[in-house]
């Protein structure tokens, strides 16, 4: 049984030891990994460094338009860019289910060193455990980042008052709807894929273009409806929303329907919303939209003085509507 | 269902908002957890830092000498002082299954906390996943961290050559057996603890009477055996070791005869092993008997010049025996 995770894979001992080499270092291998050590070292310049983590369970693990391991690069990455840093270092934290194929794995971990390629990071150290049977589920893959914030930046939840413009940088929950079609073998006529993205990139435009932003977030988990809820909460502004204007691919917009799902509860991967200065937010747009990743970059809406910090949108029937995050779970296991 | 995790907790909505606040704001609360950005801010000084990731899977969770929530704390903490360095900041993702008992996770992020504050080290982000009952075992945690090296430490197996001595800084095998009693509910006549601590305050000690030490390195799975083969074949050098130097507990001897154990296999969390030059050993020693992690701290061997990099041992019956790893597994989830 080598083509299998078995529990040896996770003993400490010489079969976890010719995994970490033969599967790991071998698509994500750099000079610091190839040390052996317990932690990768890097050197640092005065400054500020933020640091995230993110677990992910994502079920299935693999989707159209990417996969745990890509996922799992993005994910973290974009936490790091949302501070407005430039993402530099990851650890990657293994959790893998007896009689899980090791080809599966290998196709993961290459995909994680591709998606670390193209965002520019290094993953410098890692962990490996195994559970049995029916204690886990395929594999959950937990990385943390660390970047550093250049001088001048700084962007905040903090920051959030009334009078600014909420951005967000394209269409609304393509990567929920992927995953729900993949799981219930939903077959549409174009298939949706995920947005997984690494966001870095364009935020490095945004906040070289318009440096007063206030505060970037992905709307990942609970889409943009919780996102907004959560940042209405923290602050204590209100927020006015024109759905006209918030962008939804036609395609995810039928399956919507179909499925009975709301876009702006549908998860993210590869989006972002921008809280700027109303006087800013044309620069802004125009700097997104010169991005592959903002090309629908979208102003959606305002923050305002609510005492109540109600998320609000005025619909394209002409009603207004209170947009409440859900209490609950609108899709199990999306990231 | 209010006293149990179900799928809400994970769903990026209300009900994970409220956990995170009423358990993990609770208890870890720091101000940069209660800025409520997806990152941790911090300020660096230029230098060098590391960052070491560990996976927690263990089962029972909560055992004698502690619980998945300080060994989470412990196991990433003692990653990071492996290369001198002084940890700073930690981030914890949890893998959380349905119907696990908050009043139990409440417990665990409590004693997470505690060891926390004990090691000065602040959980400044977190993430929260939720899976399916079955698709998980209670709760998993991945604890990252960063430290910092102090200027002119110099910690690496890549240090590591023939002539030096090696040390260990405690007994052997405490963790293991301490695992192992409690998951067969086997009742010996003095509880044996698991060793679980934070190492880093003996290191500093160590680094500051000794700079020259070559290489440090926590013998967790596999134990001693395990680790001291991983060095070895890492740097191609042979070692001897004396057997009677070796220390045990009568109590973990006793139940590893019993056990069919060999503590040398047998996991720690709160030992270390030191190889520095000869000349070195006892200022070395003395430095780390004088701390109370480091009490029992012995020379156990040499590093010697051998092709075959194997581990040999005198043994205390005068014969002389190799010292092999396991290929396969000992202990399941003992971490």
């Amino acid at each position: 049984m080598t083509d299998r995770i078995n529990m040896t894979h996770g003993g400490g001992g010489r079969a976890m030891a010719e995994l970490i080499r033969d599967v790991f270092h071998k698509h994500l291998g750099n000079a610091m990994l190839g040390r052996g050590d317990d932690a990768g070292l890097f050197a640092v310049q005065k400054g500020r460094m933020v640091m995230s983590t993110d677990g992910h369970v994502i079920s299935p693990l693999f989707f159209p338009g990417g996969d745990i391991g890509s996922l799992s690069v993005h994910g973290t990455v974009n936490d790091l860019a949302m501070m407005g840093a430039k993402p530099l270092y990851l650890t990657a934290g293994f959790i893998m289910e007896e009689g899980f194929p090791l080809i599966d794995l290998e196709r993961i971990v290459w995909s994680m060193a591709q998606a670390a390629r193209a965002a520019d990071v290094q993953v410098i150290s890692g962990d490996t455990k195994v559970v049995e049977r029916g204690k886990g589920d395929g594999v959950f893959i937990t990385t943390t980042g660390v970047g550093v914030i250049p001088d001048g930046v700084d962007i905040s939840v903090a920051n959030v008052a009334a009078g600014q413009s909420i951005i967000v940088s394209g269409t609304m929950g393509d990567h929920g709807v992927a995953i729900l079609s993949k799981r219930e073998n939903l077959a549409f006529e174009t298939e949706i894929c995920s947005d997984s993205a690494a966001l870095h990139g364009l935020v490095a435009d945004m906040v070289a273009a318009v440096p007063e932003i206030a505060m970037l977030r992905d709307p990942t988990r609970g889409g943009l409806s919780a996102t907004l809820n959560e940042i209405a909460s923290a602050t204590g502004v209100g927020m006015v929303l024109d759905e006209g204007q918030i962008p939804v691919s036609p395609d995810v917009a039928a399956a919507c329907e179909l499925l009975g799902l709301d876009p702006l509860n549908t998860a993210n991967e590869g989006k972002l919303i921008a809280i700027c200065p109303r006087d800013q937010a044309d620069t802004l747009i125009a700097t997104m939209r010169a991005h592959p990743l903002g090309q629908k970059a979208a102003v959606i809406g305002a923050t305002i003085a609510d005492p109540a910090h109600l998320v609000q949108m005025e619909t394209t029937f002409g009603g207004t509507r209170i947009v409440d995050w859900l209490a609950g779970e609108q899709l199990p296991r999306i990231c």
